[in-house]
């Protein structure tokens, strides 16, 4: 037996020089986006005026299985990849099971979060492209972080639309974004028509990721040389989310480990989408059948009760639509600390492979996941971000029923990122301020009859 | 010519099983601790009172060149450690100098620096004495972090004087030490003496570290089972910080590389004692003689204008004297964001060393330091603590010196921390606020003034 270490890094010539794109295993490929104006499926062209080029073309290709990271990526990973597998001995200890647990801590960069994996690719390739700005909306902040430190590097102006409340929440945020340039707007602003109109209804509106998301697509289709970029749900975002299961899959194989469940919180997807890529072809092409869990917040559940069903991704109603778990472009989640799981769809390739029977998903309330927070915090000396706590939160759930049944099965789980800026929500927590909130089936129906009705679809 | 990699992390089984105690090669020793009673050397056992047996004995041991890590606190560091060696390419690019810099990154663990490493081994300490509470202060907070986590993993009770300024300037650093179950008090408080004499003095004041100290050290040794730990200046925690140097020697010559130049930020000075530990030695012992450089702030300037004499180690004027280089314990440093950087000593080792030629020191203002800090972030992408900064200041101005003499040296400097915490002093130096505070000469004379008097000494 292979002694294991407290942590693996694979050396930099085991890194991943390629992505993974599931789409190319899947039985059955997400329903294609359909233009907003037409309800006819998007070209790739038809995209170009949002994204640049390379990534409407990522967005689109179903077929090639593994994508070359550019080099110019792969030597920006190494700056603060490989990342981590860690085996959590004292969490086990501390739980008393006899299940092996293991996570891949995506947590280790400034940004503080899996995000930057993506957000050096969008940057790479607008760059590449001679674009002169991009734009994006951030809620939690991760996201706008991430982008910034990317768009920093190649020193590429960058708005981001900052949900008004976070604004003016997270001062912190705001002060690390602009380190690293990020001109930060808050939003709804009167910087374009949707805000402007947002805000003539309702001036004092502490604005939604939605809102953000229309305002940031506005500003860059109205901008010359500028494009729109986003942090998740979208099929380009997984495949360089890949990278963090390639590394997952190469690290258990040097253990001689392979998962018996695969888990990760689940915002609009793309650190799942990431994390099981390769479990998920194993499983797609029958090699192994790990199960595959999906955690996402009992205040926003779009897997466990969300419609399958075309959607905008933004609130404004801009955007292509997307076929996915969705509860609604027009649920506002009640305020919940785990800021990035907020989202009320979820990744289009996911939402197809639950929808086919390929992976659970369990929803989770916030007060047991601090529970589960600050015990690993305790024990692994992590203090895990909100968002993660959802994953760690299922993956002691499933420790504790391998102690009852007595089964040493492994566990593989995504840590995605730390805690520092949510202290807010810790402290709630540990002085007992912190609430549940789930949405009533009435507020669920009543979203679901906002969703777009499709001639002949739905 | 090996190929250099960005990150390099040593495996487990290179990590190291003993820690370095550079006393044992140093040609003269420093000065003897002083008991504050009858200016007579302090015995070991006079240390029991404040500091675990364990500690106090390390504290004295001026011989034993090599000491065994126990088990259990190797197993602890290897939850974080080893940390990586960073090449930094990138920040070479943008210099455009031809010198190569290396640096040890300490911030990827939750407390966020280096303080973990002695943190734990003091916990551990404390533990196998049967002690049942521990006490220490904390000004920046990042001490009281990792002590909180130690501690929790010991499940062992623990107080931290928090200098009331920190304590109200920065809640999350409060909440996350309470997460760690750490119960934090207010300094000045009304739970010792010292903190209610000084709170009828003057009501309102902001306290101060030394304050904090007394209060720290008085409740230790009037509560039975507890004692007092400090996160610096000692002998005991340059010794546990030497595995940072330790580390980064291993992982040199890993890559055929020895450092011509190696700097690290000093407050109290363990981060430094520790990282140049074993390169001191090459030095100590001929075999090598790399330049040693210590870098403080311009507001704090110990090492170079402050006097090299016996004074106290806090304001209180409780703990034993020590033969520093030191501004007087009666000097407050103005508000200056570093806030690891503002103590009025430093560890008599490195006192020593520098009064005896083996090491340099520089001082640097605080806007200068913020700007290497936004320019380190934005090419390696990690956001380094304000007091880390100061170390990268320095090592930016060398490398900026072989860009002109057009030498190729090998740079390697100490990255502390990271500054999640501190994104007001980010915002301060983004919007044009931080201002640079430098004693006059006349401030400096009135503090040496008080520093106390020693018949037949000074
Ligand atoms: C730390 C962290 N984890 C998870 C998420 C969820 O996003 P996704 O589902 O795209 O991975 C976010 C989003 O902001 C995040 O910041
Ligand atoms: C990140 C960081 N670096 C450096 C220091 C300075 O301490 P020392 O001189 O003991 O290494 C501190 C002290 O709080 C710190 O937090």
């Amino acid at each position: 037996m292979k002694k294991i270490p407290h942590r693996l890094y694979l050396t930099e010539e085991q890194m991943p020089k390629q992505w993974y794109n599931l789409r190319a295993d899947m039985r059955e490929l997400p329903d294609p986006m359909l233009n907003p104006a037409t309800f006819q499926p998007v070209s790739e062209e038809e995209l170009y005026p949002i994204f640049c080029k390379q990534l409407a073309h990522q967005e689109m290709d179903c077929t090639t299985r593994y994508i070359d990271i550019p080099e110019e990526i792969q030597d920006f990973y190494k700056m603060y990849r490989p990342s981590p597998l860690i085996r959590a001995f004292n969490l086990e200890k501390a739980l008393g099971t006899p299940a092996k647990i293991y996570y891949k801590f995506e947590g280790n960069n400034t940004s503080g979060s899996h995000k930057l994996n993506s957000a050096i690719a969008q940057a790479y390739y607008a760059k590449e492209q001679g674009l002169t700005s991009l734009t994006t909306e951030t809620g939690a902040g991760q996201w706008g972080t991430a982008l910034a430190e990317a768009c920093s590097y190649y020193n590429l102006p960058l708005t981001v639309y900052m949900v008004k409340c976070s604004y003016e929440q997270k001062p912190f945020r705001k002060a690390i974004i602009e380190t690293f340039d990020g001109h930060i707007v808050a939003s709804p602003s009167n910087t374009t028509n949707t805000g402007r109109a947002i805000l003539e209804k309702d001036p004092n509106t502490t604005g939604s990721l939605g809102c953000a998301i229309s305002e940031a697509v506005e500003k860059a289709v109205t901008t010359e040389g500028c494009r729109y970029v986003l942090g998740s749900v979208l099929n380009q975002v997984l495949l360089h989310q890949s990278i963090i299961g390639l590394e997952s899959k190469t690290a258990m194989e040097m253990l001689d480990e392979y998962p018996d469940i695969v888990i990760g919180c689940a915002g609009g997807g793309s650190n799942l989408g990431g994390l099981i890529a390769p479990f998920m072809q194993d499983k797609l092409t029958g090699k192994a059948s790990p199960r595959i869990i999906a955690v996402e917040p009992a205040s926003c559940p779009s897997l466990t009760r969300g419609r399958y069903a075309y959607d905008f991704c933004d609130t404004g109603r801009v955007t292509p639509l997307a076929r996915m778990y969705t509860l609604g472009c027009g649920f506002i989640p009640s305020a919940n600390h785990a800021g990035g799981l907020r989202y009320h769809g979820m990744s289009p390739i996911l939402s197809k492979l639950y929808h086919d029977g390929y992976m659970e998903a369990v929803s989770v309330e916030q007060t047991k996941v601090f529970e589960a927070a600050t015990l690993f915090a305790k024990q692994e000396t992590i203090l895990p971000a909100p968002e993660s706590s959802h994953a760690i939160r299922a993956a002691i759930d499933e420790a504790l029923k391998c102690k009852e049944t007595g089964e040493a099965k492994t566990i593989l789980f995504g840590l995605t990122g730390t805690g520092y800026f949510d202290m807010n929500a810790y402290s709630s927590f540990l002085n007992g301020t912190m609430t549940d909130t789930i949405p009533t089936d009435e507020e669920l129906e009543k979203a679901f009859g906002e969703l777009p009705k499709i001639p002949g679809i739905q």
